[in-house]
């Protein structure tokens, strides 16, 4: 149906998802982090939250991940971009309710944002993960759209004095922030200390 | 209705909006560019996309910015959490239709881009304006999300032997790339020598 392994590096790489359902009143759009093991993508909020009880309803679902790579900037208006990977996917969601599918999505997440923090921290006990609702998205279909390389201006463009090109952007990590009740005898650890995206 | 200093200064930050629609095959959320004036945004696009074309017709529409601020790292699993701005808005669209306001929403697009660039390049002409739809999002209801801040540990977890605190992230810029049919004499101009986000 689509080409997972380029559909897979790009959700592989974004930090947040954005989550579409159509609820009465309309479309609702929430940022949300995630994990995606094989076609599933992993998500999890508050219980009550109205977006989540749609999403475990198995209302008809759209998640959109897009990586913003770079400005482009032609010599003409009209002919500016962007340089960017997205991934839309549409399928439907389920609830899971077993604690140890739980406890592995949560995991998962964790590990997503940080690789290897899951193994650093206190894991989720069994009151929070009764307290923590977790959704499955199974990817029905999904296309990928990539942009990049350099701007394509008209051939009658070429040579205004207009300078063109692009403007590389990633997401860059400032120095860690220890927490203030930290004790001063911890290290920054192994996930945090080389993360990059 | 809303905060909307808060609100606004969100939306000024971002580069990319989520914009969701409910077609009849289901929700879809797209990425696109934009840019705001008042409590209007302005989107644009081929006129052949069906997004577009929902948009224009007067769907029920949810647009949503959100910046990544930085990774929130707690001692437990589930205190994990992201520090992030983001806005969700409702509404409906309409389609631009005049050459004047088409051209001055999509200035205002590329300014959104890059402050000063609409003055450095060529502007759009008729035959580019009539192939460029242009669609007008008046903000009916919105909100923001706010989380910053270190991470918020149970009093029972404090004592664990685990790193915690908060990694900074933001969105930055690498050195512009000029593109390769580019005279050699073009300088760097100020739209983007000094871009930041």
């Amino acid at each position: 149906m689509y080409d997972r392994r380029e559909v897979w590096a790009i959700l592989d790489r974004g930090l947040v998802a954005h989550v579409g359902v159509a609820l009465d009143q309309g479309p609702v759009v929430i940022p949300m982090i995630y994990a995606r093991s094989d076609d599933t993508l992993y998500l999890h909020g508050a219980p009550v939250s109205r977006l989540l009880r749609a999403l475990a309803d198995g209302a008809a679902t759209c998640v959109t991940v897009t990586l913003v790579d770079g400005l482009v900037l032609a010599r003409s208006a009209l002919r500016h971009s962007m340089n960017f990977r997205s991934v839309t996917a549409f399928g439907t969601a389920r609830p899971v309710v077993g604690a140890g599918e739980k406890a592995r999505a949560l995991a998962l997440v964790l590990e997503h944002i940080a690789e290897g923090r899951a193994s650093e921290v206190r894991p989720p006990n069994q009151a929070e993960l009764a307290a923590t609702a977790v959704i499955s998205f199974t990817i029905a279909e999904a296309s990928a759209k990539v942009r990049y390389g350099p701007p394509m201006d008209k051939p009658g463009d070429l040579d205004l004095v207009v300078w063109a090109g692009e403007l590389p952007l990633r997401v860059s990590a400032g120095p860690p922030v220890a927490a203030p009740d930290l004790g001063s005898e911890l290290t920054i650890p192994p996930s945090i200390i080389g993360w990059t995206r």
